[in-house]
């Protein structure tokens, strides 16, 4: 209890009521059923018409499945998410054998989320067995077996499948990092080689096979603010002929100020653009390698810092997009891992 | 069947035979067993005692579970690994309702491998309906129904998954990502410095939570046999006081003569210990600048090599000590990720 306690009031939740859980799956759904029909002396929740039960497990279920299975549910009284079987399900006997095995086609796996009308799932729960309390798994099972209402069975999608192993998680970190690289904002001062810049963010889209990409000036707090809620994790500060951190960490504090608690890190890529024919090389590294006691420092914050330097000749316009090619080979593989034991790196084309 | 000739010629398998695949999974399992009863003309296979069925979609299959389904089908005439159920099963009316439910204790996924006494699978072949062999998809089934061999059910392990969906790719990915990390090989020339060597090493195999790890000095071509036949995927060269190459060079050579067709990529990190009284930043990075044209070059051989420099003050050694600990971070940051786009870049602590 204690632990969501400190998720809600960490991401500022305003509509989130905990009720604690039973021993079982049952007997925790009754016990938020029991929450909502006012059953509950120091919880103050209003009956709703339709309920939607859901498992934590299933973490990607969309908006538009809960539409479909509400829908259902008011026209029918239950409503769940099916999907095709993936493996063919068998029965053993008592020793170990062969005993029946079901036609794959004709079954179906039951999923969540499920919805109903409250009325009817409230007073399957309150008539049920014990025995189905502490055994049973089916909500859908209750309402036809107390409620006598044939649940409608909504096609779910492959989204909505349970995290139960370890390769489960896997799954879930790989989607989640998928996700939140589909949207690139490129941050640049300088409206002088625009070509160059543009020429970056085509390779990025197509590298990452981004959904959404902008290019910004000088974004303020206003401008930030309507980029996050675009769902954008990833950031590419473009510095031309310059060293200098000043414009990285006006992006970084622009950004912090935005969105104080980050539930996934923010990828900020320092690019640097130095022409070989008006800066050393030598000179200019001392100020990049502040970068790593930077990147720890915002670290700490959950954004994620990486600088990359592009140090090219003016007069070689081939050898520079090929340059600017590997930049955005380069910027595309930080982006896609997110790896935390490489920030403050300063990587090289 | 070009494609998987090739594959055979490539990773040299000897034991291998290709048998055309049919219209359904029945008609293509059928087909494979007609070329082991010599019903082909021109395939020459002699007959076996017992035949494991399996699906390329579950690649993960451990010798021990193919012993287990072999042992049983001697002593059954049949066996297959089972699993578990993760969600209720249900059958839906021909309305799109529920009809039933099924409890999901008394159920369970058929998964693969199976196994069979070869006469008993391939009699069932022969006589199983047309309806069976267009519609079905359990092989255990039709051994009861046309062999009345009662399988024996045999439990097999999650890794038996059914690669299904584009998570399931994920999860593969990542799952053989930790299996060919569990090794690493730390390569040095030297038996200075063996306190520093090997305390980067019990921080190497914390942080990737590894199974095995050695230090070898200089190994030769039957060493590096030795330690490819361990599973060993990850080389770590320690070069001190040095920004030459040469060392890191010859150990790549040797990896490539060992192993020249690579089914993953192997991981060469390049780390280079240079004492910062002694030799001087920008003397040394020179040398070290060609670390990019060698990595393209080896890449192309499936192997990623990348640079790790740590510049340290010989007089500081708490200072060393965390250097060490920000080096092992990084280098297993490279050996978990395998980042084909972060190759030949020079990292620094």
């Amino acid at each position: 209890m204690d632990t969501m306690m400190a998720i809600i009031q960490r991401y500022q939740h305003q509509r989130v009521t905990l009720v604690e859980a039973g021993a079982t799956r049952h007997q925790s759904i009754f016990n938020g059923l029991k929450a909502l029909a006012g059953d509950h002396t120091d919880i103050k929740l209003s009956t709703p018409t339709v309920v939607i039960i859901h498992d934590a497990v299933r973490p990607f279920v969309e908006e538009e499945v809960l539409m479909r299975v509400v829908t259902a549910a008011k026209d029918y009284g239950a409503a769940g998410a099916i999907r095709p079987l993936v493996s063919t399900v068998i029965t053993p006997s008592a020793d170990g054998c062969l005993d029946q095995s079901l036609e794959r086609a004709k079954h179906r796996a039951s999923e969540m989320p499920q919805a109903f009308l409250f009325d009817v799932i409230y007073r399957a729960y309150c008539q049920c067995s014990d025995h189905d309390m502490e055994f049973g798994t089916e909500c859908l099972h209750l309402a036809l077996k107390y409620g006598q209402t044939k649940a409608k069975l909504v096609e779910g999608s492959p989204d909505l499948w349970k995290v139960t192993y370890r390769r489960d998680l896997y799954a879930m970190e790989s989607i989640i990092k998928d996700k939140i690289s589909q949207q690139i904002c490129v941050v640049t001062d300088t409206k002088k080689d625009a070509v160059c810049i543009s020429f970056l963010q085509e390779l990025l889209k197509k590298q990452l096979e981004v959904q959404g990409s902008s290019v910004t000036m000088c974004p303020n707090a206003q401008d930030l603010q309507k980029i996050f809620l675009g769902d954008c994790y990833n950031f590419v500060c473009i510095n031309m002929m310059t060293c200098d951190l000043h414009q990285t960490r006006k992006l970084v504090d622009g950004l912090e100020s935005t969105a104080p608690c980050l539930l996934y890190p923010l990828v900020v890529v320092s690019v640097h653009f130095l022409d070989s024919q008006n800066i050393s090389l030598s000179d200019g590294m001392k100020e990049l390698m502040e970068m790593k006691d930077f990147a720890k420092e915002v670290q700490k914050r959950n954004v994620f810092l990486y600088g990359v330097l592009i140090y090219f000749t003016q007069d070689d316009p081939q050898q520079l997009q090929e340059d600017i090619g590997q930049g955005a080979t380069i910027i595309a593989a930080l982006i896609k891992d997110r790896n935390a034991g490489l920030t403050g790196q300063l990587l090289r084309v």
